[in-house]
This record gives C-alpha cells, sequence and structure tokens, in this order.
C-alpha cells in the first residue's frame, strides 16, 4: 500500500453495515474485491453493485489489504475462525462497538476493529461526516491502516481501547435505546387518552437540545427533584395497571432524587415543571 | 370585556411562570393589575417591572377578570380558600399541569385551568409561538375568556380536560424527565473510562429526530429488541457496582423485550447496532 488509492478491501457481510460501508468506499473509488456470504446468491447480488466478485467459502478469499468484518456479534468469532483456518494474511478488522479485540487474537499484529457509531438502516442515508469511527487495532502498522480506511469515511477519527468502546455502546444503550423506551411508554400514556403524542415533541426535542450546552444532571427537572410527593404518588396512582412501569417509574425516581441531593445545579431547577 | 384590550389580569406567585406569563403580557400591552407574593417586597418589585402593584394581601386583590395563580402545585389550595374567603369574583385558573380543575371548585363556572406545557427557567427565552396552552373551564364563558388569554401567547391552543392534562404530564415525565436521567447515567458512565461524552450526541439528536417521522416503538433498536443474551450478560457484568443501574437495565430491556413480541416493525429494526 504507497497510498490511499491502493488499499484494497474485501467485506465480509451483507447487512446494514456491510452496504453502507461498501455503498461508501464504492462511491469513494476504492477497490472491492471480494463479497462474502453464505449463500453465493446474496454475495454476488450484493458485490454486483460495487464491482467486486462475490463470494461463499472464506477459502477463496483475496488477500485484500483489510477484511472488514460485518456481521452479527455473535458470528465474529466463527467467521474469524474460518479465515484463521484459510491462513488470510491481510489485516482483519471487525466492526463491533461491544465486541474486544481481543476475539481476533488469532491474526496478532494484523487484528484492529473499526468501529462506526452510528445507527444504520437500510432506507436511510448515513450522514459520514459527522459519524465518528472508532479504531483500534494491535500494531502501529495496521492502525494506520485503519486510519486511512477511516478518514475515507469521516474526519472524526478516534483511537480508543476495547473498554473504552464497550462503555461507549453500553452508554449509548441508555441514552439512545432506553431514552427511546421511556418515548414509548409515554405515547402509550397519552394513546390511552386520545391526547396528541406530537405535543410532546417541542418538550422532547428542548431535553435533548439541552445537553449542547450543559451536562444532563445540571438539566435535571421533574417531580423527583423536587421531590413533590404530591405529584410522585398521584403518578404512582395512575400507573396501577401496569405494574412493570411503575416499578421503573420508582426506580427512575429514586436514581434522579439520589443524583439531587449531590448536584446544586440541579437543585436551582427544582421549580421547573417537568 | 368587550375585546382583547380590556381582560385585566392578576397574577399570584412571582416564580419562574408567573415571570415568564407576567413579561409576555406586559410585552403585549395586556395590563396586569395585581402580583401577589407573601412577601409586599417580592410582590412590588416584581409588580414594578410590569406597571402594576405588587400585594402580600388577597384581600386586596382587583376583580379582574382572570386570576392567575402561578404557584408550587402544593399551594394551588390554600391560595384558592383564600381567594374564595374574599369573596374574588373573577374567573380563577390555576396553571398546574399535573392539578385537577376540582381544587378550585369553590368559584363553581369561574373556575379553569391555563396550562402553558414548557420548560420554564429564569434566563430562557420562551418560544410561546409553540408553545401549546391546555385550557379547561366549568363554563362556556369562563373557556371563552381563557382562549382570548391563551392567544395573546400561542397559536396552539388545545381544550383538554384534567385527565388528559395529567395523563400528559405523566407522559412528559417518562418523554423528559426519564430520558433526561438515561443521558445522566450514559455520561457519567463515559466519565468513568474518560470517553468525550460528546460523542453520543449524533445519536441521542437521531433518537429525538425519528419521532418527528414515526413511533417510538418502530424505531426501537439495540441489544433488547435483538434478544442478544451475550451483550445484555456483558453489559450487566459492566455494571455491576451499581446495583440501581443494573436493575433499571434489566427493567428496561425486559420492558423493551416485551413490546418487540409484539410489535412487527421493531423486529425488522433488530439488526441495528442501537
Amino acid at each position: 500500500m504507497t497510498d490511499q488509492e491502493q488499499l484494497t478491501i474485501s467485506i465480509i457481510g451483507t447487512g446494514r453495515v456491510a452496504t453502507h460501508l461498501a455503498h461508501h468506499l464504492y462511491q469513494q473509488n476504492q477497490e472491492i474485491q471480494n463479497v462474502f456470504n453464505r449463500s453465493l446468491q446474496k454475495a454476488q447480488a450484493f458485490a454486483n453493485q460495487i464491482n467486486a466478485k462475490g463470494i461463499d467459502d472464506l477459502a477463496q478469499i483475496c488477500d485484500s489489504d483489510i477484511v472488514l468484518i460485518c456481521v452479527s456479534d455473535s458470528a465474529i468469532t466463527e467467521i474469524a475462525q474460518q479465515l484463521s483456518q484459510n491462513q488470510y494474511q491481510g489485516l482483519v478488522a471487525h466492526t463491533s462497538g461491544s465486541t474486544a479485540l481481543q476475539v481476533l487474537t488469532d491474526f496478532g499484529l494484523n487484528s484492529g476493529v473499526f468501529y462506526p457509531l452510528q445507527t444504520f438502516s437500510f432506507d436511510q442515508k448515513i450522514d459520514w461526516q459527522n459519524t465518528p469511527i472508532f479504531i483500534e487495532a494491535k500494531s502501529v502498522d495496521s492502525l494506520g491502516k485503519l486510519k486511512v480506511l477511516a478518514e475515507i469515511f469521516s474526519p472524526k477519527v478516534y483511537q480508543y481501547d476495547s473498554a473504552q468502546r464497550l462503555s461507549l455502546h453500553l452508554a449509548a444503550v441508555f441514552a439512545c435505546n432506553f431514552s427511546n423506551y421511556c418515548y414509548d411508554i409515554a405515547q402509550q400514556i397519552l394513546d390511552e387518552k386520545k391526547v396528541d403524542v406530537d405535543l410532546l415533541l417541542p418538550l422532547i426535542d428542548a431535553t435533548a437540545e439541552k445537553l449542547k450546552y450543559g451536562r444532563a444532571i445540571d438539566n435535571q427537572t421533574g417531580p423527583a427533584v423536587r421531590k413533590d410527593q404530591h405529584i410522585l404518588k398521584m403518578h404512582q396512582s395512575m400507573l396501577e395497571s401496569n405494574t412493570g412501569w411503575q416499578k421503573l417509574y420508582q426506580l427512575m425516581s429514586d436514581g434522579i432524587s439520589f443524583r439531587a441531593r449531590t448536584n446544586t445545579k440541579c437543585h436551582e431547577q427544582a421549580g421547573k415543571p417537568f
């Protein structure tokens, strides 16, 4: 590899992550050699779109500079074993936020992680310029290659170790998956009383927006911060028909109260209606 | 009251809600007669800003067309009793999302609710044009007055009953207070590993943004939807030092799994990394 143009890549998998990575590389005139799927038909259909060769046997894989494993977390180990048995010589990187580099230990210095922090849907365009990419590798040489690859996608390239990447994934589960579940419960509560769910949108936006200017703990409002026992009890009784939501309400409120006790700014906000 | 110009208003309280309501009315050349606070000094300091008269005794209140009770939820009943003892004759409306109209029963047909769905801080300007205002009243005449008042603030005026308003408040606690607490936990997790908390901002924005185009249940992603036991267990062990967060993680994941079982679109999204 002498410059960016000559970096050759193969992709294992044909799912969402594989699709978005491959299409972006293809658009940037980056050569993709192989695409692997257990179904040759699927592999070839995918490969045809990006001028690559589809394969259904990892023994056939070219010695690309980098092979990107874009399969579900639980399948990474098996794919790595197959690649290793076939004595693949290039750099092997997985694309999982929640898998340690360690699973690619068979590849020694030629192992790495290439993790774009983004939610991928088939039907949504990715804003790569604003997608942070986390790289990690066992050697300086491997890290260099991953850096070149990452910069084809985004200016936001970070070198984080596995523990940091795993904590980022766990944090994203709280900040995104769990907050979305809170939205879901809110919408169910409103549906039951025939109240327009879109009424919450400006408040939800404002809550997310505030994170750009301060810490979440300093923005916390609501009855739990205010220790408004009257409201807390009323809400508990309104949730009587759903013990799961009741427990969640209690646990959330206890957590918020506990945090508020040790935070000054939080107290100052206590007068807000939410 | 023959037209909007002649609607006279008094305000009880000098907190965040009172401040924002009074200042907007003043800017709109709306006459405010009295401002009440138990401290005459505070009442007068507030009143001076809006060309009104400060009072510390509800016996002195003018017969305004509308008196707005802008005090903490727990103080509304007491204020209502005092107003009632002083035989106040105009329309009395409280501004609480979490208090039923019922608490103003002493005022019969002259009772109502004027509830702006918004978070109020002293230092933040309110975007009134996008603030929904919920009104409720015991009579058509009272409702008409509240509608005139509400339209001075916002084009988004809704007539909802107490049960609907209460459900909206409960829903907002889930959608805003609890999602903010999820952000707070996420930030604490990242702090511990020295990972930049701002990395989550685009994901948080995307999660909130998606609500504009679909229901939260249809947008749900993450290990609980995918039933990824490996990740779920790993996250539980990463949270070992905090049993509160562990319980929350479990309860959230159980809830999400349960919802996912009954939702088709949710399954389709299961391959997403979050």
